[in-house]
């Protein structure tokens, strides 16, 4: 059922970024792994089912790698960056009970074992975590960065909760709301290295953008692969979107170029939530027909592209082709 | 229902407290409102329908109290003050959904009027807010205090969590959730006043003790009167904390004294969440019986006298004895 998408970017790879990264990121890795423990046997438990199930910790990685290109020579980046993947999954963990959703990365939701007030209370501590280790580097520019953050990130999710079921969610709302809820953690993993290292607001803005643009292409390719990739890739399965009534691009571009029985079907199916057998199929298939995945890819290129034209000022460099690549990857997903 | 407690403690009252800080208090309040504004409204309607549904601001007069016990002249306890009560509020959204409590300050809890979604982002949105708060103030030691309460707070609900419906947890695990879950916040709001005031060790260890204290006898009595108070009095219904399965005080002490057969009762009632019509007055029978409640009161008067003994240096001044009278007042509640 998967949607048939142009091949394009297929270079797209986070290989040299994990590998320039290594030493870094297993110093990253193990405060991570520090910092769940607790004498609470519940919170190593539920912290460490997520937080070790895969995740490729990209929002970790971009803040080391904004580091390295703007030539941080200190520490302050590795408790940053585990600070940064504590934030993302506390965000899982919250999110998880707000979509009740039954599947996280491949694995049953923490939530489904251990029941919503574990990943409620969880996901609470991790942030409690998340703060100690900003306030412990003791940049308070960065904290200010990623304190705005993990508010606007929250306010980005209540926006998406208030637009959920609503057909009539343009292109712009959908996107003040994938800014706050996806590309704001980006954007500050991003921003937070040129602060510590002590850049110009040039450098801090350059970095900052390449986050912004990249949350938004990153987030509109798993807009578009929830109705079009497969589960197993994803760790989700296609059409969690469609059931829990979330009004993503691709399905705000075909209630906008369908026909009035198109649009009382995505009122039945997303607004009314009324979903029978057979149409998440039909979903797809008004989808292709109006080439609203395609398009919503489209988006993300146009996204991507900006991100890399963020860095296009600094010196050529291994990490910032590394940087490159990874805008290349996010797209290449989708493919 | 209600249980017989001796009569004691009458003079107890937050009114010369209030009076005293009634000037910086608008401040606060106007703090608050203004963090609670967002583009999304729904926002601002959750947090005010339980920012202004009555609470008495306790913790963040604790703040304000302990920054003027302590001769601070600036301006930053008004902010530390909102961003506790901040903290405070964003643990009750997520209390109420983790207890699937109905009602709270005598309003239906905001999970019933806007769902457990917005219970839990709305939450973190004012977590998120309070750091930024806290940020803006711009003094780290006050920054790590709060950022590891935030992290303990979790930690205790945690195991709070992990204790629901184990009747055999003793007084000494009882005392470590509440420790964490309440007396934790007390004690940084308090601590966080001298730490502006740029006050030695001493001072910063004297208030944070009144916190600690404070906050245990007042979770004390809070247990206590959930077996033996009235529903209009606390916002709340009596025999909330049976019919979640919470082991509270009162409840090990009972368990601890009772016959086999009561224990079967404890274990069936609370270990296994059968609760049939007449459970909890048999209940509150055995309390009495076992002076469960009157114990657990009188814990709280110790705990109340150690608050009161932690400030025995600070020279006499109106805040100081503002200070006792509230020790006073949270034991009094039960009366």
């Amino acid at each position: 059922m998967a949607v048939v998408v142009p091949f394009e970017n297929p270079q797209g790879s986070i290989e040299r970024l994990v590998r320039q990264l290594a030493p870094a990121m297993e110093r990253v890795n193990a405060t991570i792994l520090d910092r769940t423990g607790s004498d609470v046997t519940m919170i190593p438990e539920v912290a460490n089912h997520l937080i070790s199930s895969g995740g490729k910790r990209l929002r970790p990685m971009l803040t080391l790698a904004m580091a390295q290109l703007t030539g941080y020579a200190g520490d302050g980046h590795i408790k940053l960056a585990a600070a940064v993947e504590f934030m993302h999954t506390a965000t899982l963990l919250h999110d998880d009970v707000v979509d009740q959703s039954d599947m996280r990365r491949g694995k049953q939701a923490a939530r489904m074992l251990w029941g919503n007030e574990a990943s409620v209370l969880v996901g609470d501590f991790l942030l409690g975590q998340a703060f100690k280790m900003m306030v412990e580097v003791g940049n308070l520019q960065a904290l200010d960065i990623l304190s705005s953050a993990a508010a606007v990130i929250a306010e980005g999710e209540v926006m998406q909760l208030g637009a959920a079921k609503n057909t009539a969610t343009n292109e712009d709302e959908y996107m003040a709301v994938i800014r706050g809820k996806t590309a704001e953690l980006f954007a500050a993993a991003c921003e937070v290295g040129p602060v510590l290292a002590g850049r110009d607001k040039a450098a801090i803005a350059a970095c900052r953008s390449y986050g912004m643009n990249l949350g938004v292409a990153f987030q509109l390719v798993d807009d578009a692969l929830d109705y079009g990739g497969k589960s197993a890739k994803l760790g989700k399965n296609v059409g969690d979107d469609f059931r829990e009534g979330k009004i993503t691009l691709p399905v705000v571009l075909s209630f906008r170029r369908g026909s009035d029985a198109e649009r009382a079907f995505w009122n039945r199916t997303l607004g009314e939530g009324k979903i029978e057998d057979g149409d998440l199929d039909h979903a797809i298939g008004l989808m292709t027909k109006h080439h609203a995945i395609e398009d919503t890819l489209g988006r993300a290129r146009h996204y991507g592209a900006i991100a890399t034209e963020a860095l296009a000022l600094v010196p050529d460099c291994e990490i910032k082709t590394a940087l490159e690549e990874t805008v290349a990857f996010c797209i290449a997903r989708a493919y």
